[in-house]
């Protein structure tokens, strides 16, 4: 149903002429149908092939936006919001067509209140760039999906990554959004205030609606001071249990373990080929620890005597921010790391996120499922909350490699959702997820989110087709 | 217009023979139209006078609050949910008239994973229960207002208190909820896993919506391990702006403090009258320090620090859990004790909060706006969050002090409002903040929450006449 091939044209019906000659003169060249502007506009991360819109507004301003979203409003087109493209889950696909609202010009950091800990963003800012701006500060922001996206698209997808088992996800870390809704009206989600009892939290209706209930425009975010004190470290484990147990004792010991990442021995060797490392290709956990010298040394003494009681061996600490960074980037590009073991490969990724006592049955399954593979497969994982990715790495053109891999991702999520877990951690739903999400929420949870789309977008023109049918 | 006699009679029809006849033969005993029965499931803690529903139904089950629900749904009956009636904001009052559901009896804590760190209970257990039964694991459930609320109740009004400046709101420790839908159906919004990015985020939807979109029934939340120290500390300053000040610094440097109150010298004068305590009757701070013993001891020192540099005194430390207890007891009684002021009399709380740039400027005009006040009022505060509470001790038999307080109050509220903070930071609006939310979201946000309500309680039987008018 979610397959690519399942894109009928009969979605599509032609952008109005009025429509496109009002945009034209409005945007100039900010306005574009080209070809490779549309099919750039029409794909992400996912394996999908590109579906494209049928125009491109380039917006500098909420109110560029609202028109847009206005124009569109008035003529029943779709709108599509799109940040730097790096969403997993044909979220940007435009399988109704329609016109891609690219905020990406949109990357003014508006405001940095230090004393207040909080910064507020244009959508297109993206989390590299917020903090590269906050360097003078002593603030950082600690969100970090790998991949530098936007602000905006984070707070869409409510993504999290390797910092979130203690800074948490974009649900805890943002105060506050500016939304165009879809009669192009520009609505402010929330005050400043660190916490609210106001009414409906409408913050967390649109952190993770995927562009279905309106354009997010401006996000304020919680900023944190830059730890007196951080240090990684690296350990391999003789088997996959040994090093998921180890996680899962650290975590109920209640230690603020501030990055814990699996990372299973076949990604490790993409990772050295990748990167020039030498790690030890053997099941391993990236751990990092912040907080005052003595915290941090008390909190890595008591990882490394739980991961030595768990067969853990060869701890590798890196402190300086050098060597660091160079251990966070090996772990972050496992993602291209992967996708070098096979010449022009894609990746299908599965995102489960399980109550972290089935943390190692689930990925122990999971690897079990994917030992049947006719293609390499790998598996990552933000296991200090329960949550790991598999990598497909399956060529895209194979039709029944597409197959295979759906059904061992069918697996996949369904024995997460047999251990009371989620089809979705921190990816979203889009075009891939939407099968499981309706067997995760049921038929009546599933009601209340239609009708809340119904209600707020009537003529869905939201990004249409994306998180459940209508 | 949110005044007490603006409850026009008008607005209640009354209860259907039919509904009374049905529900009195399905739970017999356990439905009551009894006058005091009534009259006790009409009031809270607001100054509001009692406005009873038709008939009161002590649920025992999720199952029977659906059938309640279906059955009013029916008959276009409103039903409205009681925990124990310790809100703030007039939210139980039955305006319309109609069914109180009573959950108090729903009080099983139905599943502690003591290895997930999550618990699941019925709608009904309150928060000191649940930590009761939470004892031998070495976990506990850290939010506290205060008042033993039911941890359903805690949910619709996305309670916080004391402990949120460490460990954040309800917003951030519900992990999912069951909630009977207006059509008498059961929803559950969340798994258990600990992120989650499928679909729109119903549990902070429910959360915060104060009845009007679904009852509560049962509450899936996060536990904590009890730290392996913990640390309380008094300290008094010779001025509000320097206890304000030191509290703005400690929060900036990051200090992860798990508690942090203000109250002021008058509270502290009642207090030491109800509770028969010595605390120096000046601006005094109360701290909780919590982790390992070297980190609470670095957290102390290094508020004692900043502290002793805004001319804070008298350090006063309780580190043994009696003294402890004595010290957040004495605390935790302000209310009462302020109430004890002034035999007869209710309060009026305010419970604005702004950004903590804003908080030293807030509070000091809020004690302006005060200073002219006829009755008693006094200053505490969840300052580390930016929150605090004035609490007006006014006659409520007297229109003319109402009417005053109701001035103050709209005073302080504005004064929040200009500084981009909100109405209420743990609250709720209930009836009492109905105007000062339109004041603070908008027109255009408050449209979006009447859409989301009228698309999941169309006949309006859910808490109607609360947050907002239809």
């Amino acid at each position: 149903m979610n397959h690519p091939q399942a894109f009928p044209e009969a979605l599509r019906r032609p952008l109005p002429e009025a429509l496109a000659a009002s945009l034209r003169e409005r945007f100039g060249e900010r306005f574009s149908t080209a070809a490779a502007v549309c099919e750039h506009h029409g794909r992400d991360e996912s394996p999908f092939p590109p579906t494209p819109p049928d125009a491109v507004v380039f917006a500098h301003t909420t109110e560029e936006v609202a028109e847009v979203v206005a124009q569109c409003r008035a003529r029943r087109v779709p709108v599509i919001a799109y940040g730097v493209g790096s969403s997993l889950e044909g979220h940007l696909l435009a399988v109704h067509g329609g016109i891609s609202i690219d905020v990406s010009r949109m990357n003014r950091v508006l405001a940095i209140n230090a004393e207040d800990l909080t910064a507020t963003v244009q959508a297109g800012v993206t989390r590299k760039q917020l903090n590269e701006a906050l360097k003078s500060t002593g603030l950082f922001f600690p969100i970090d999906p790998g991949a530098d996206a936007s602000l905006g698209g984070m707070a869409a997808t409510r993504a999290s990554g390797t910092n979130a088992v203690r800074y948490g996800t974009m649900k805890e870390n943002v105060l506050g959004l500016t939304v165009v809704t879809a009669d192009g009206k520009v609505v402010r989600t929330a005050s400043r205030a660190k916490k609210s009892s106001a009414g409906y939290d409408l913050t967390r209706l649109f952190v993770g609606s995927e562009g279905t209930l309106g354009v997010i425009t401006e996000v304020t975010v919680r900023l944190y001071p830059v730890p007196e004190a951080m240090s990684a470290a690296v350990v391999s484990f003789p088997s996959l249990a040994q090093a998921i147990d180890a996680v899962i004792r650290i975590i109920q010991l209640g230690v603020p373990v501030a990055r814990c990442e699996y990372v299973c021995e076949r990604s490790i060797r993409a990772i050295n080929a990748y990167s020039h490392t030498t790690l030890r290709e053997a099941p391993t956990l990236f751990f990092e620890f912040h907080g005052s010298e003595t915290s941090v040394h008390e909190q890595a003494e008591l990882a490394q005597q739980i991961a030595h009681e768990l067969g853990g061996q060869d701890f590798e600490w890196a402190t300086r921010p050098e060597d660091r960074t160079r251990l966070w980037t090996a772990r972050h590009n496992v993602y291209f790391a992967g996708l070098q073991v096979r010449p022009g490969a894609r990746a299908i990724t599965t995102d489960t996120c399980v109550p972290i006592s089935r943390l190692s049955e689930s990925i122990t399954g999971a690897r079990r499922i994917l030992d049947s593979a006719s293609f390499p497969t790998m598996i990552v994982g933000h296991v200090g909350d329960g949550n790991f990715h598999s990598m497909l790495v399956i060529d895209p053109d194979d039709p029944a490699e597409m197959a295979e891999a759906e059904r061992l991702n069918d697996a996949i999520v369904r024995l997460a959702l047999s251990m009371d877990g989620t089809c979705t951690g921190e990816h979203g739903v889009g075009l891939h997820k939407m099968r499981f999400l309706e067997e995760e929420a049921g038929d009546d949870a599933l009601d209340l989110m239609r009708r809340i789309k119904r209600a707020l977008d009537p003529d869905n023109i939201l990004n249409p087709g994306k998180i459940f049918a209508l």
